[in-house]
């Protein structure tokens, strides 16, 4: 793998669309001049997380892909010769649609997009509603800058996910994200354990796969938008990342900040950590077949 | 998953298998009186760390399985009204050896027994050259204590290994263990990224799988133990630890003392936790063939 300097594009969002795509581009513009090669912006960053309630309106919001949003982002990519991972509502069919990440190269083309294959359904986070599990599976996407490995979100608590992406030769396993507290969790104790698990859950896969991995989260507090069983908010905390193929924290941002996090990942690090940490030489593949159960009973 | 309490027995070892159960015997004592209902030992704890080496003589240090380990054992565990881990070079035919941890009732009797699945090969980790990988897949054992998913050292790095063992319904994964630093690595920062990575991990499959974790390591520097092609002699870092289901650390011993830890596990919040991140539901077993392959190529 090469080296290669990942800006991490952490913003809130809101009902209006321009101004969510705006910061988007600001950040996206920062990252370029602090000469990141790569841009990453968070799950569903054109529009407030809207999966808090279970609203039929909410479809309005999604769109195809190739769309305004990859065109929007292929513009902004050319101009800046930076690739850039976003994410998009994916609208394929009247009835189906996905979670989607985006992949652009340099160039302004659309490299690949990855369909989000772990649908979370918890209170807050309805997405059994909106998204259709995706069906491309996971395969990382090919760009200029290196075979990018681009999850979301829930499927960054599956040791699944991040170890398929290894095994087609992701050279980085990156996840925009929307996560946070909701607003009426009161405890400190239950909110670090939180963010704990969410940053030692990823900080595993790269120790697993001897790869670096990018997390970049959304920030700020969003009230539910329109809809029934609406509940308290959340607040997204933000704390995007990266961490080495040691699982080493390579930079970090705050969790209550927007902000451009520009991180350099050392591609000689990570063949160095794989001679050393040889993993996949030792897998009992023989012995996986279990895996492909829902439970062993 | 019932509430516990469990004794970490972290403890030396040297080339004098009487004084390393004696160590043994002791932790198992003292985690008795400390209220634990369930003791674990590192890896192979009745032997030095004899894989330093390839050496054919150490093959003497092998015993089957019931043998005079596990009946020492059960006698303690009898006595003591503890369950304990063991962990025994099993002889298990002429030229077939297993790296075989072993799960004593609290009544003596023999619950079971996994033979390490994941075996390494790194420089003073020569284990190809003793250990044939085990053929008894990732089954937990039965006890009175609950049903434990047992696995060993170099397991703890697959997270295949740890969601086999929870998906059959293991409520703890419990791993005896033998890692530590190559004394030639000078650095702090390796170290400190290595020691951490192994924590990480782990930490990572409580959190993938909803479970507490339990690792137990042995402590203290050993020298190469006859045999060619020697190896500096390795740091053993101790750190032995419990994480409750968030990876959050419940207790953690030293890295370079003999200590014998006692952790309560609360199962209550197993349960809660796994009500509010049910990971398991979305699981895409339709999804996961590759994981059965090498390589993805």
């Amino acid at each position: 793998m090469n080296s290669l300097s990942v800006g991490l594009v952490q913003h809130r969002c809101t009902a209006d669309r321009e101004e969510n795509l705006g910061r988007g581009a600001a950040g996206i513009r920062r990252a370029a001049e602090g000469g990141a090669q790569l841009a990453v912006l968070p799950e569903l960053h054109g529009t407030p997380y809207f999966c808090q309630s279970e609203f039929v309106e909410h479809f309005d919001l999604a769109e195809p892909v190739p769309g305004p949003t990859t065109e929007w982002l292929g513009g902004l990519a050319r101009q800046l010769r930076i690739a850039i991972v976003g994410s998009v509502f994916e609208r394929r069919a009247p009835g189906i649609y996905h979670n989607t990440a985006v992949v652009i190269d340099r160039d302004g083309s659309l490299a690949g997009r990855y369909r989000k294959m772990h649908i979370p359904d918890d209170p807050s986070y309805y997405e059994k509603f909106y998204f259709t599990p995706g069906d491309l599976g996971f395969q990382p996407v090919q760009t200029s800058v290196g075979k990018l490995g681009v999850l979301v979100c829930w499927d960054q608590w599956y040791p699944e996910a991040a170890r398929l992406m290894a095994l087609a030769g992701a050279e980085m396993l990156i996840y925009p994200t929307a996560i946070g507290w909701d607003s009426e969790e009161k405890s400190g104790d239950e909110r670090r354990r939180q963010l704990a698990a969410w940053l030692t859950i990823q900080q595993g896969h790269a120790v697993a796969n001897g790869l670096p991995v990018v997390g970049v989260n959304r920030v700020g507090f969003e009230s539910a938008q329109g809809g029934g069983d609406e509940g308290p908010g959340q607040i997204f905390w933000g704390n995007s990342f990266v961490a080495g193929p040691q699982g080493e924290i390579l930079g970090m941002a705050s969790n209550d900040r927007e902000e451009t996090l520009i991180v350099p990942v050392d591609g000689a690090r990570t063949e160095a950590v794989r001679r050393i940490w040889p993993f996949f030489r030792d897998r009992r593949i023989d012995a996986y077949q279990d895996l492909l159960k829902r439970f062993i009973d």
